[in-house]
């Protein structure tokens, strides 16, 4: 049977999600922690990779098993294996043909900043410092000319190797809550830093040293410039899947 | 001279705020700091300790030295030789027989809980997992309770030695906050584990376990019963102190 369960995790420890030689990842920790529970050597596929540091709320995973335990209670037996910093939140019994990657319709993120006179011991570990004022109007104007479909080329990690860089955003919004300054991006799917890169956009925009006309440039043109930097792995969260 | 600085950490990693032999130690971390910026051995004395696990927003620290950075300064230069998960927020010069323990006039603690169907690995390591339903106004009645100067010897970890238990307490209240919820208690001073108590007595009445009555039998005879436990070391911050 196939099985999807949501996942969170606190990636600081982690190299990222993908299984990869003599590292410790969110994923070779979820498949060690199968095997323990069910004797099977299950792989397991995720709706899409996250980099190293970065956090979940709400990963989904899927993979297959011919294990009995109920389908809808596994992942309270998983729990039992994982370590303290990864966790699984639900599971349920998916149709053949279920595939957490490529049936996957809308993923969210949330990028979390904080400002203030000076860092927070208990903030660094999900949100990144900015100590300089932010416009948050003016951060949103930024995000609302990415909306829709764009080609996010210079939005991508230099060095990607991926073809069709096309995607499309459905919402993009920043806002203050709990304290700190967030910005969500909802799309059908990102390029490796794409996420880091609108939120550091934004932010450049917010503390005025990019204008919306070269937002619009370098949307059309695909080449990205050194105004805007990529924000730091650990204040991003990949916050739900859609399907 | 004499220089005040508020300092903030992430207990995790810690034994706790003191030196102990063989152990790092929030203290020892900030002593080995201030040598590596003046030359200096400074010993350095908190508003109190916190124990391990236990985090700080407001931890206020006193100590003497003849270096030539401006007070006010100070926490900056600090800051480039201490840790990431211990930050100074502020510093100041005081006058001749300060000391950040025996002038604190009162201390606020705040414990923080959170609910849910599954532990979060984002909340963990800063709040304790509860997750039965909690009556936020029964805690509320519980901590009316203690307000004012009791005598708090069921309040202390066993095995404690301190001969003068009586304590008083400012405020103390339960709400919500952040979508957790918070038990913020402020006092002239408290015992060792007196607030990780104090927060599992208001959860046990507000899961309806233990009644207001048992609370104010608590207090007035000194012993404590098994329908309340000590908190978890995690969810406890040292939020600020007054002079």
């Amino acid at each position: 049977m196939i099985i999807s369960m949501v996942i969170a995790y606190d990636g600081t420890a982690y190299c990222g999600w993908q299984v990869q030689k003599n590292e410790i990842t969110v994923q070779s920790e979820v498949e060690r922690a199968l095997k323990e529970l069910t004797g099977e050597e299950i792989k397991v596929t995720a709706s899409g990779r996250t980099d190293a540091g970065v956090h979940a709320l709400g990963q989904v995973i899927s993979f297959e098993t011919n294990s009995t335990i109920l389908p809808k209670n596994f992942y309270k037996a998983l729990n039992t294996v994982l370590p303290s910093d990864i966790k699984a939140l639900s599971s349920k019994l998916e149709n053949e043909g279920f595939n957490a990657r490529y049936t996957a319709k809308r993923k969210t993120y949330i990028y979390s900043i904080y400002q203030g006179n000076s860092e927070n011991p208990l903030k660094e570990r999900y949100a990144t410092y900015i100590p300089y004022k932010l416009d948050i109007e003016k951060m949103q104007l930024a995000l609302n000319k990415i909306l829709g479909r764009h080609d996010f080329k210079a939005f991508q990690a230099s060095g990607s190797s991926v073809v069709d860089t096309v995607r499309e955003i459905y919402e993009a919004k920043a806002y203050f809550e709990n304290g700190e300054i967030k910005i969500s991006v909802t799309g059908n799917g990102f390029l490796y830093n794409m996420v880091r890169n609108i939120a550091g956009l934004a932010v450049a925009v917010g503390e005025g040293k990019l204008t919306l006309c070269e937002v619009e440039e370098i949307l059309t043109s695909g080449e990205r410039n050194n105004k805007f930097k990529t924000l730091d792995a650990k204040g991003l969260t990949l916050y739900c899947v859609e399907y």
